[in-house]
């Protein structure tokens, strides 16, 4: 399959001073030649500035610098030094010389990428100085791919890892390596958490050595690779009886696979484990706890550094919708608050950002800023499942970035979602962010062009969280479609209000789910409404909303106060989550002064209304981006902009039919069937 | 695949003094050594008494009688004479000697049935005279199996007819044309209307000789072969380019295509064809009729006796649920009612029992009584798409009869369905009745062991439908269940209150669609609401329904007087039909005397009710019936009855949440969430 480069895509520039002289170069590390690293390091920057300039950067070692003339050429140099913290970088100026300095070659790999970001975006300047470390030790993208080729959740094409079973490394892979390290991501994750039929088998001789070309693959880029296990692999590789975490006989197997897979694939970063969630294997068949079933793993890993990142996605999945005291908000707290502290050091769990489902509005997940002696790590989901599926434009970095700055009041200060991530509160190295993957082998990476920005936000964020939204997809629009200032101001509003309209004309006031069941794509009020998920909206002629505060399921008061309080009550309960904590009259005045169902009216036409405006901006750029990208967003915008007309005339169809009360500015809803 | 016997299962039986002294069987007829169809019948014969009573009966030629001593030892003799209508038969016993006369070798073969059923249900007696025609000329089942083995709507296993596109005729076939033939079909159309892929090429030589040797099996039980044929055939066999029906080119096609398949397959009956229909290619490509279509393959047909019949199921299905205007209830009738006389004598229509798809209960077609000068078929469904997919028990031939009995007042008398579909109405002889098939290869050949009864049923129904529902569901528990009074009055209470209940525990006052899209099973009363199917309820916190007065869509204005006026009127419309016709408040009080919330919610509590007491019933039966299909039926019948109840909560409490209308007897809804 055909592939681009997405937004390493080195077009031609203009002359820049900074650059002009640069000739060369050099490299100030020992045994450099060696490391895979610097190599990806110097031919990403050959690649750039030839791409750029139509240059041939040479390569010289350090002792032969004396060879360039130093008044008319200038070199980059790569220097490893000791004292720096791991995978930080400088890249300065000084005298026409470029230095790129970090404490190891990830560093040095991320300080290029920085360079030639700069560059790129013609932010480079005489005298420039930057230094930046990464906030987030691990910076982890969750691919949900399975070995015949299909991808759970994808919707840019099939898989480029896997065909057939067999598990593919080619060129496609390494550009896919160069954009993931580029963005800073240090850790991928290659097959679906839901692991079954072959992929239980990556952990066997049938692909560990294909397993290992891959992971020195991603390691040239900075990159571990990482395996989704299945919990029952003992029984299922047909080995053991059963896979009780405190089974001696259990313990060794595991104990003897690790060896086995760290021997064969000494680069693996560890493994990832969906237990006990959704119909998968875990400790509970053996009436055992998670902590159980995640350090048995953590123990036969750790002698290889490994790493076990074990997911709290664990809920009733057969929720009879007539119970009403069980909350599967509830869930992912309950099941392992009581844990807390009883994990071993490289055990991490991996926590949703939300305890419902990447709906397009959540609280925070309650877990953040409960647990305090647990690593912990943020999943969020770049694939757009439940926000447009990447047909409709849904830049979610703006909601990423609300969920970091969440304040748990874990404690005074530093209590941030990103502080607990980042290791800050608690002093912790085995945290960090992942998220689910947008990506497959669309010859555009992300089926939507504009969808990239959330595999390049993702990236940016992870790392450098106090970078704006809008930063972020300003860097995303120049580096992928050039400086033209239009283009720039257009894709800009595009999306910076994607992620509003989509929340106004899908789901009101933090409720969610009003989608259609299994593929999650388009409005379906009831379609969850009397299923087995445990996700309901409880609308009557009345209200919609859930109980879930002390009167009700009492999920409001897992959070720490103020949090716990605000929340519990209707009238200080922020707007956008409203209906998430409460059941509401619809003829309720929200802290905006409307009615619930007004508000529901309102913002389902306004919805329409900005994505009318944002497909009008799309079109004004006809001829001025590219014809291919041009023409496969033109076609998805046409296609949301009809979509959203049919989710806004859905949902408020079925609220006025529901409630009876017309709309105060009396558009058309198609309720009144007489 | 092990199969069974269903209703042909000849055990042992004690003796019976009609039959005591038969020891051969004698055939009258000239070249009877070279009729397939006599020797199937002197086989069943001995198959039936050897069964029944462990006596061999032995085959003697009419001049080799008097080898027999006429005082001890009488026959059986099966005699071909000319005059009687074509098919039927006489069946007679005179001083010991049973008889069975027709003047088809068919007619034969359907005495010999009549003589088993009679002697195996204890009904055979000294002096015994039945005389019997069938009344519909065609009696046929269409399967919708594909050739990849998968069967549309099927709910008993996979196709017997059909497996890795391949044809099977195998000792299953043989079986499944006896069964079929007993009960008087004399037509099956083996592959889905919906004709894709492999099955394109039915009528080419990759097929034919396997077509051949199956229609010859069938032929030897007078069974007719029909294929359903894909109207693109000559494009998608990649022959011409386009398949306009009133080109030379594509008539010509055609005709030797015709020629080249009848010359293969001699028997065949004909061909089914749905065209523009649900994505299904037809003339409407090229702005020709359906005439036109149908017409040009009735031609080409014509010289071999072939039938086509030409599916009436056509519909807009992308509608804008928005849209109130159309109504897919009218398209059969608007798209057909047109072209009335302008089909040739050897093409059939095929018209659905109602305007909608084989929901529980709609109105009747109103092309049945619309059309006067046009072959019709009237198709009903076994398969239980709609009613319950054979987990729930529905017998259909109540629902059946009901149909067949419409009075559709095109003329004074003679006016019923089944008048026209006999051929009485309109002197017709290409016209009869055809079910979608319920079959499959599970061992009880119908996924539910009583869904057989819908098989045995319909072809019973299709013969003689003067036979009452209950006649023919006791037929068929003795046949298949043997002579236990207990067993046949608790399968029989099961049997006729089936469909009740269904309809009790479903869609209520004729509204239909209640369920989950695209399989069709279980709740979903907002499932198909916003759809493009054309399938809407329109309900709202006031009322529901559907307006098809005059007011309306006017499609109740398209049956002849005095359907149409009593339709038309809310007061006079039947409870059973009002939501179908009309708009209706939940307050609006029906004929019962009840509103119709308190109708919604009595019924739904009712069915539950009827379905606890038919499994309490059944579960009485234990050690009673054989322990296999007793095992089976026990099952999912407990299947039954916890779904019945999802079915009576999703639905009760959709409307309390709506209405906001409580129970006036108090009973749980799950409505009340505060």
């Amino acid at each position: 399959m055909e592939f681009e480069q997405a937004w390493l895509n080195y077009t031609k520039k203009g002359s820049c001073d900074m650059v002009d002289q640069l000739t060369y170069i050099c490299v100030k590390a020992q045994n450099s030649g060696q490391d895979a690293l610097l190599k990806s390091s110097v031919a990403e920057l050959q690649r750039a500035f030839s791409g750029f300039f139509g240059r041939q950067l040479a390569l010289c070692r350090s002792s032969e610098a004396d060879k360039w003339d130093s008044k008319t050429e200038h070199g980059i140099y790569l220097a490893l030094l000791e004292g720096m913290q791991p995978e930080s970088y400088h890249v300065y100026e000084e005298n026409g010389e470029i230095t790129i300095e970090a404490s190891d070659s990830r560093g040095i790999l991320y300080g290029v990428f920085e360079l030639i970001r700069q560059v790129q975006t013609d932010r480079a300047r005489k005298g420039m100085k930057i230094f930046k470390a990464p906030a987030m030790p691990l910076r982890m993208l969750n691919h949900w791919d399975n070995m015949d080729g299909s991808i759970e959740r994808g919707y840019s094409g099939n898989s480029f890892f896997f065909q057939n079973d067999r598990i593919l490394v080619n060129e496609r892979t390494v550009t896919y390596a160069r954009l993931t390290a580029s963005v800073g991501i240090n850790a991928v994750v290659i097959n679906n958490v839901n692991v079954k039929d072959a992929a239980t088998w990556l952990i066997t001789e049938r692909y560990l050595d294909k397993v290992r070309e891959l992971s020195d693959t991603f390691a040239a880029y900075g990159i571990k690779l990482y395996l989704s296990l299945n919990y029952a692999a003992p029984i299922e590789l047909g080995e053991l009886e059963n896979a009780d975490p405190l089974s001696e006989e259990v313990r060794n197997w595991w104990k003897k696979r690790m060896a086995l897979v760290f021997d064969k694939v000494p680069n693996l970063g560890g493994f990832l484990i969906k237990a006990d969630s959704e119909g998968r294997p875990g400790p509970f068949t053996y009436s055992r706890t998670h902590a159980d079933g995640a350090n048995m793993l953590a123990e036969a890993a750790a002698p290889y550094g490994g790493i076990i990142i074990w997911r709290c996605f664990v809920y009733n999945c057969q929720q009879d919708w007539r119970d009403e005291k069980t909350d599967r908000a509830r869930s992912g707290y309950d099941n392992f608050i009581g844990l807390d502290g009883k994990f071993l050091d490289n055990v991490i769990l991996q926590i949703k950002n939300g305890p419902m489902d990447f709906q397009v509005r959540e609280p925070v997940h309650p877990l953040f800023g409960g647990l305090t002696q647990t690593n912990q790590m943020l999943e969020v989901q770049i694939a757009q499942e439940y926000t447009g599926q990447q047909r409709h434009l849904c830049y979610l970095i703006p909601m990423f970035q609300e969920i970091l700055k969440f304040r748990t009041y874990v404690q005074e200060t530093d209590d941030r979602v990103e502080d607990i991530v980042s290791g800050k509160t608690f002093g912790q190295h085995n945290c960090g962010m992942a998220a689910v993957a947008n990506t497959g082998d669309d010859a555009n990476w992300t089926g939507h062009d504009m969808a990239a920005a959330n595999w390049y936000g993702f990236g940016r964020i992870a790392f450098e969280p106090e970078l704006s939204a809008e930063e972020i997809a300003k860097e995303w629009i120049r580096l992928t479609y050039g400086d033209d200032k239009q283009v720039e101001e257009a894709l800009l509003f595009l999306l910076m209000h994607a992620w509003e309209a989509y929340e106004k004309y899908t789901a009101p006031l933090g409720i969610g789910w009003m989608v259609n069941p299994a593929y999650h794509y388009g409005p379906s009020v009831d379609g969850y409404e009397y299923s087995r998920w445990g996700t309901y909206h409880r609308a009557d002629h009345e209200g919609i909303g859930v109980d879930r505060s002390h009167e009700g399921t009492g999920y409001a008061c897992l959070y720490r106060e103020p949090n716990a309080s605000i929340y519990d009550d209707k009238e200080r309960c922020p707007d956008a989550l409203l209906l998430f904590f409460h059941h509401i009259p619809y003829t309720w005045k929200l802290k905006s002064g409307k009615t619930v169902i007004q508000h529901i009216y309102d913002t389902h036409f306004e919805g329409v209304a900005i994505v009318d405006d944002m497909v009008d901006r799309f079109m004004k750029l006809e001829g001025k981006l590219p014809e291919k990208p041009y023409l496969r967003m033109l076609k998805r915008f046409l296609h949301q902009k009809e979509h959203a007309r049919e989710w806004r005339d859905q949902i408020n169809t079925y609220f006025y039919r529901k409630s009876g009360i017309p709309d105060e500015k009396g558009r058309k809803i198609y309720g009144g069937v007489r």
